[in-house]
């Protein structure tokens, strides 16, 4: 799906477990784009360079054509080490951090991630910041981003600066309790679970009257299995009620200061309708935005603010 | 190690990934042990019997000694089914349901499990309440008792009865925690954690502090990792600060109204140590009873019960 527009930029979103190209015009639209499981963790030592030139060489891009890349290839265990920005910190500055690919003939730099080094509250996000530059045209001013996940992050954002952040392990848990704890008794067989489901709605409910603590709550699940026969379908949306209630339970009162700005949900198809219910449950006003969009226009904004495009074509 | 008196009843703990039997005098003295890993889930079909007597067997047991069994081996999954007392339920209305195994010609009897049918908070017990029974001498009165393990569960005993009770998944968390999710990396390679570690307790009144909401805290201790250079040891004295002070907010919150009676802790040497010392930063006053002792206790007093030891012998 090349075009006959000339591709300004490419942007790359690097993350552990996959690997995704978009050839962009110099006005940030999408001409050409791939996706792969080449992440982090399959990349062999050394094998970077291969695999972006093996895409960019299928996508026909210029030997010349800059590429912007975001995420875990710039960790220590990736290509090249982006050290991490320390918040609090303003985008356009974790911006101007990346760092530049030195063995290649191509210009190749990559964004850094953010640390909070406050030592009651370390936590690190690479990939995220990129995500956050994208929408930054969305929410100015003071407002809380919530990015559910493996690992969703909520960040605290102050006129384009990052205030703070905060990891949880929600999709992380929610996988490890389906499929290898007592729980996968219960669940095994469910399908995708849906916003409007009962039990969703009250384990959502269940665990924000709890502030987010769920201990008791879980191994109900597999009981109402054994007494009262639940289904794997009404235990599955019990889950993951409760783990994302649990989340937004907890969020809200770690932002409690920003508790009265709207949230702003950059998530994917399937997680984001289940993030806004629980979100609005909790008496948040709720924004969307897409979370593919969102790396995709932060890279670009990324290549602009390192002048890696043309400026005539920017204009 | 079989002894020259005569024992009077076998007592069996038969759960889930053990097996655990004792010949017992007539008044409860141990005369001989075995255990092995022949619990529930490596017992082929129709199993059982082969299992129990090739023990007794070993331990050169009379033909005619009677059996009484306590676990998973009462589970629909298990050799018969002992269908579960109701609770709120008397110990010793729990005891006087256990039934006959009728394929044998020795007397086997498999003492129940206890359910709770409130459709607010269904759980479910088996093999505990024959420890409950063990230590009703030592707790009269109203007590709450905690038996932490894969999946701990909190009691709250009345006069000799179960009013109510609660399970928490702590110990298969930190298991899947430990060893499956991103803070393996954390952790991987740190020994025993001790009661005493500073990161234990400061993680244990962090989580008293969070109401037992640790879902900010989690991923600190991957953080932490990175950014500051946490060790391994502190990194599992966190976690298991963490998991187990999130039971104890919770379980105390749970059973608010008990909350000034003694706990009494029912474990292992490897948990009770630190079960006491979030108890005791929770504010609570702490009993200790040794769980084997207390299951062996149970099972001699459900044979007494069940008219299974000639009754001259245990005057």
């Amino acid at each position: 799906m090349t075009s006959h527009i000339s591709p300004a930029v490419a942007a790359v979103d690097w993350g552990t477990s996959h690997f995704r190209i978009w050839l962009l015009d110099a006005a940030g639209a999408v001409l050409a784009e791939r996706r792969s499981a080449e992440g982090l963790l399959s990349v062999p030592p050394q094998g970077f360079a291969a695999i972006l030139e093996n895409h960019l060489a299928v996508l026909q891009a210029p030997a010349a054509l800059p590429v912007v890349i975001c995420g875990m290839a710039g960790s220590r265990q990736g290509w090249v080490e982006a050290p991490y920005a320390s918040a609090p910190v303003a985008l356009g500055e974790v911006l101007a951090g990346a760092v530049r690919v030195a063995s290649s003939a191509r210009e190749i730099r990559i964004v850094p991630g953010i640390a909070q080094h406050d030592p009651d509250a370390p936590d690190v996000m690479r990939g995220e910041e990129t995500q956050l530059a994208g929408i930054a045209a969305l929410a100015s001013g003071g407002h809380l981003v919530c990015m559910p996940g493996t690992h969703s992050k909520w960040v605290e954002m102050r006129d384009g600066a990052v205030a703070g952040f905060c990891t949880w392990l929600t999709g992380e848990l929610y996988s490890l309790l389906s499929s290898q704890s007592i729980l996968r008794h219960s669940v095994t067989g469910a399908g995708h679970v849906s916003p409007d489901a009962a039990p969703f709605r009250q384990a959502c409910a269940d665990a924000l009257a709890q502030g987010g603590d769920i201990g008791a709550q879980l191994f109900r699940i597999r009981a109402a299995g054994l007494l009262a026969g639940l289904s794997a379908q009404d235990s599955a949306a019990m889950l993951s009620g409760l783990l994302i209630g649990a989340e937004v339970a907890s969020a809200t009162r770690r932002f409690a200061a920003a508790d009265k700005k709207p949230v702003t949900l950059v998530g994917s198809a399937a997680l984001s309708p289940l993030y806004r219910a629980a979100l609005e449950l909790a008496g948040h006003e709720v924004r969307i935005a897409d979370g593919d969009a969102a790396v995709r226009t932060g890279l670009f904004a990324a290549a602009r603010h390192l002048g890696m495009i043309e400026s005539k074509a920017t204009a």
